[in-house]
């Protein structure tokens, strides 16, 4: 099969590699759509990110669809033909987070595109059965891809225990703001305000569900939330920049007693944060890892089509254009939001 | 001022009445639309709800709207010339619930159209000023009346812990059980199966989040459901007919480890129940009892007019016609959902 | 090695079987001690319990500690020699409630003693490597076995969501009744009123927490109940008597807003409750079956025998005389609360 | 009456003052025991605590008990003579906080000893009816006076939803860290390592329940840590000492998914925090602020006297004595826990 491998950072190499095959329990899967992640970004042009180092080539990819093509042994669940979506995590199941459901806390996981392990911009993977989803014949390819990032958004909203009625702010409108933004709009909020450097970012914001806007550019936030909030403030904040300002923004956003889930990692080891503000103020910072139970309730959510998560796709690649995906992601960050490679 | 006053059962007169004066931290309201409740028609036709019974002529009508003019001493929140929705229970503020927040347990609530407290079929009532609540220019008279039975929805979904993507029936589609039904689809359920007997209602169902509908006219429940959800039940059922066979029904719709929220009064002291099924499940029953906080929030949810709970209404009536409306609510079940009364 | 089958119902008799031989993810453990449970003495009388049922001869006993003397292969977390508690149920690992942490639902559990799978009244028994817990040399045999029930009432205290200083009603002081008192005064439980009608009971359940007692052979539990409360009721019952008329009197012990927990499975098919009340007074009625994740808890909380959950035996026999234990357990119930076989 | 006033930093006189008069809905109560708290320490040292700034002579002590002598208009829940405990700060009972139950965030407070509130290191004050609590005959005028701090310590392990079984580590064994320490195991910790520098403290921490001591001065906290955890951390540290490297050690301390609840202020205004790791790991860090709710609780709990917060106490004082009350707690820390003023 082919598939586009990283052979060092900024070199990505079309290679001719073996089909898997699927051990007893796995299915093969021909692969149909794949995003391109923030962190495949990450990999390719540093070659790690925090703990997890790149130290020999690897097939990037997670955000991925496919339709399944060959059965291992016992497995009953799933059949050939099938089209599904891929949960990206195969767990241990035995530690203690994976007996007590927070199974994305399992040190043992094997992540599709995190190293040592293989992901999926390559036309064929095995997975095991338990985390392979049919999708219904409404569903495409590209919206089941797309489930990855809308179960970091859906996990996100979960954690910050939103509830119908709340305010939101959520900082940051990459494809993971925005996906926070759908599901806080699915999930109830009655206020989302959406907050970027980027217009164009703001205006795909307001087709994800934020009810009002602020371009850091334009105006100061402070005020400005002020004055969308009468003085309140907001119940939750959504902080997906990745950047130790928006976190402290997003501190300074939420009424007393609010909560700001954490969701982008800033590029530094440590972030000054005001802890005796959020201590008189009774705050929650929450940090939040990728996702657990997300898939099946996802499935059903963006089944219908209303809620329309593929329109944040930017750009469409072949397998073989993979390299330049990633350029376009590097040099154009203005406007690219997601891009999706087709390998099938 | 005129004011409906039901005088014996089945007897509604219009009367002329001093115009209330609006004491220390209370504002006056010229009423502009009072929604028709299925309590009101119970103490029309019955004179008594449960511990609740009807001694001295009243005034029935507890979904209020309308607007402020006049203003007691200390009044600092509020001024003449707003239009606001009125939250109809005034609780003590002292005891334990007020002061934990569950203020709808409170047992010195003084509650419109509760016996002995006269409700809104008049054109003017004074009210406390913390249950008063503005309204933007964008909302509508009958949507303001309409939060007070929209948050019966509300409290039942909170109470219920419906997180985005589960899955909920619900029993009954009379005005409760469509607002319960707008409330499952605005806190992100992916599936709403509506139940009734009436084909009339089940349409409307639909125009208010239904994905699914169920006439038990027609078919088995339990064959649909497992049907629909591959036989494995819902997360959450909620139960809004106020019938024994609903609640049973209800209890049996949901997966192990469910949630039946009971919104519905059934007309009988004491219900059978399955109670080693529920054990041995390990459901959970939930009452609820009118709501708390939900005010602010139904009014932020509904201001932009994209959840339309005014579709309910079926009938519109002056305050002279007040009895009419009772009598069409009586003789005309098939036909009428919610009727409005319109003092101003 | 030797076993206590039960034949027939009220026929044990002693047999010689082959010794278990762990499979792979198993270890091989000798029985040293094994508490007598109230399941097991219905099957014995009965031969079945609600839709399990004794089709032919079984080994009864699921509250059982020992010692490993066999590792099958692939076990890497146990070794020979250990001193272990064994929770006694095996869950399949791969449906939707083992994978979200409530895997007491699921339906393809093995469990011991319960029909058709054998327990630990006999010499040994392989269990998968995962539900067996290694003890400290502190804790007895005693205390390992009697984690079983233990874990029934932490799980009730834990579902029932008791925190620091709530009160709480316990109706029947059986033995699990004793280990609901045991751990909400673990949990922090402010006052405990244990209920019963043997004064024996009451006595023992002092020794367990309890703060207040009521014999209802001797006073009326409301009149009793409303001076030691002041009227109010208490924050959470706990059902563990399994009788419907303890369910009721649950029901009217807590305040509005309160709480039941049924732990105790009533032995008809349908109970009458006062449904309107319970939704007047916003109660939840919360079901529990079985437990989950209380095993190292548990290890943790009883390791130091400042709390000696062992006060609740009254009888130790041989596993020849398992018989008589059960004759026992029927003919003086008055006297016994729990019995202890050892096998070893 | 007489009164202890700081009329500058680091002098106080004792001064007569006209002996307040309870106006309506307040009662008249002669103060017995004060303890003298570190924020007091902070005011007569410096002056302010953040944003509150004594700018005037103020009257400091906020954990207070009393006898009423004196009743206001319309109280009717309290009587002369009635022995009682004092919750300090009297909220507005109108923001949605107060509504909400989180009354703790009120910012309309009226605070004991916080500027420009006098507090209660004086013979008499008069406090709203609904802060008064009666106290029985067994509970001692100090264990009344340590409700206060207790509060706080029970606040800290609610907001971190401690649950029966889980390890907890409580940085700093000040009266606030002691105060948690008998929280948690209240509600049911099975583990609770205790950390400070002073091997006085932690011989007392152990007084508080804690199960294992750490001296920092002694050891490595990460190494003891995972030698008494087997390398899994804890579930909930509680962040007493007030320190930036404090934090970052609980930070460090708790497992995957744990939580962390700050209560002590660091004297800084920002700290900085390995964000990322905290997000990785899905950690959650929790404000606290004073405490809601905890005083009808904290009396039930410490009624029976088995647990005795008075042992902290290491100084008495009459109301004259109090300048050396302060003089003692700034000059001799390691001695000093908690000093008692008596100004009765």
């Amino acid at each position: 099969m082919k598939a586009a491998v990283l052979e060092h950072p900024l070199t990505i190499s079309i290679k001719s590699l073996e089909r898997p095959v699927p051990n007893a329990g796995e299915v093969l899967i021909k692969i149909t759509a794949v995003g391109l992640c923030g962190s495949d970004v990450h990999y390719y042009e540093h070659g790690k990110i925090g703990r997890f180092v790149v130290e020999k080539p690897i097939i990037l990819g997670h955000e991925a669809a496919g339709e399944i093509v060959g059965i291992g042994e016992g497995v009953t669940s799933l059949s050939v033909g099938q089209r599904v979506a891929i949960e990206p995590g195969m767990t241990c199941g035995e530690c203690e987070f994976c007996r007590d459901g927070t199974y994305n806390l399992c040190s043992e996981v094997e992540f599709l595109a995190t190293p040592p392990y293989d992901g999926a911009f390559c036309e064929y993977v095995t997975m095991r059965e338990e985390v392979v989803y049919p999708i219904p014949d409404s569903m495409s390819d590209e919206t089941a891809a797309l489930i990855e990032p809308f179960s970091v958004g859906l996990h996100a909203v979960r954690r910050g225990t939103l509830t119908e009625g709340e305010t939101v702010i959520i900082m940051g409108m990459g494809p993971i703001g925005l996906m926070a933004a759908a599901n806080a709009r699915l999930a109830g909020a009655s206020m989302i305000v959406a907050v970027d450097l980027e217009e164009k970012r703001l205006d795909m914001a307001r087709q994800f569900g934020a009810t009002h806007t602020v371009n850091l550019r334009e105006g100061k936030l402070e005020e400005e939330l002020a004055h969308i909030t009468d003085g309140r403030g907001v119940d939750l904040a959504l902080e997906t920049a990745g950047h130790p300002d928006a976190l402290r923004q997003a501190i300074q956003a939420v009424r007393r007693g609010g909560r700001v889930v954490i969701v982008g990692l800033p590029p530094v080891d440590e972030v000054s944060l005001p802890v005796p503000y959020m201590v008189d103020s009774e705050l929650k910072l929450i940090g939040v890892f990728r996702y657990h139970h997300t898939y099946p309730d996802a499935i059903k959510l963006l089944s219908d089509g209303k809620v329309d998560i593929t329109q944040m796709i930017t750009g469409k690649y072949s397998l073989e254009e993979t390299g330049a995906a990633f350029q376009a992601a590097i040099h154009d960050k203005a406007n690219t939001l997601k891009m999706m490679i087709y390998p099938g």
